[in-house]
């Protein structure tokens, strides 16, 4: 708290954009190796080589910079979801295009991921809190509405819209927390696509 | 490392058993509570209501606690896949019976689930080495067998077994996270039997 303070547009002036990035970078991976708690605003600066004063402008403090890596990966992941509203295709086409999106900008950005899941399941560091929730039930909600268009066109059995909804997440997780967890993967993208293709096959129409 | 200390087993001869099972849920709560790193002897000893040296005698520091806690738990969780083999029914049947009994015995050590998370995936804490793995590969290679006698049986299509194993392991995973995370938790141990159904009816002999 004592590291808060009004930062002069003018003190900043010089500093390059890119101090910016670097500082977000430098918190990112200081907060991957040594926590969230373990990381001091001194270290960040630092690492960046930039004076506290710019951390001050740009992010305000510890908090504002952990926010900011949250709401740049979370607008990343609400793009893909925004582009993928316009793709044509049968459902299960659609759906599996929304699934390696999904994974392709999940393995992207595998840094803020990594501390997304050790602030989320790890013991309390007094981070602020980031509603994750709200991303994933709208990444629910869109499996979703292709599986019921697909039921809708004739494309897939009148089967339980939310249950194929909840395998497909289910696959999209846990091939995505291998690239997490696991170097080399036990499976892949194209793992994901085969199992997918699986699932989607066997409640298609036939 | 200076909390280690030789005790003699006259010290707590007069000790009742039911100390050893207070410390175990006392370390449990406080490392859930405060983290692995954040959590003290003193503090278990404490929460326990024993001296220190009962902690010494049965578990030898605070690693030894927390080694015990993962080994009952993998314990728990191994003699569910043992009694599994013996079980009769169709291949899906069997692999259903295997799913819910492994949401079972993970619903029911919860706590410790947590506690496993938060070291797999949180910061560096300091927590002595522990093989999960061994137990992911030991369950992915149990519902592989059971794919496997599934095809063999004409039970089901000759699909890749791997990939069925895959959607199984993936369903299971993210239905038992979602009981963790979430409460009320949006899909239970009903749907894990639903999609489990779902996806090995897609995959069934026709």
């Amino acid at each position: 708290m004592g590291d808060e303070m009004t930062v002069s547009k003018d003190v900043v002036q010089a500093v390059d954009v890119a101090a910016r990035e670097r500082l977000l970078a430098a918190a990112l991976e200081l907060f991957n190796e040594k926590g969230y708690a373990g990381t001091s605003v001194r270290e960040i600066v630092a690492a960046a080589g930039v004076s506290k004063p710019v951390l001050y402008y740009y992010f305000k403090n510890k908090e504002g910079i952990y926010l900011e890596l949250m709401n740049e990966t979370y607008a990343t992941f609400q793009g893909v979801l925004s582009q993928l509203t316009a793709t044509s295709g049968t459902s299960s086409e659609r759906i599996v295009a929304f699934a390696t999106s999904i994974f392709d900008a999940f393995v992207d950005n595998i840094a803020v991921v990594r501390l997304i899941y050790a602030i989320f399941f790890g013991p309390p560091q007094g981070a602020p809190f980031f509603s994750h929730e709200q991303y994933y039930d709208s990444m629910i909600q869109f499996i979703g509405g292709l599986v019921e268009n697909g039921v809708a066109a004739g494309e897939l059995r009148p089967v339980n819209v939310n249950d194929v909804t909840w395998a497909v997440i289910s696959c999209m997780n846990t091939v995505m927390e291998e690239q997490l967890c696991n170097d080399p993967p036990r499976i892949d993208r194209e793992g994901l696509v085969r199992i997918l293709n699986l699932i989607l096959d066997g409640v298609a129409e036939r």
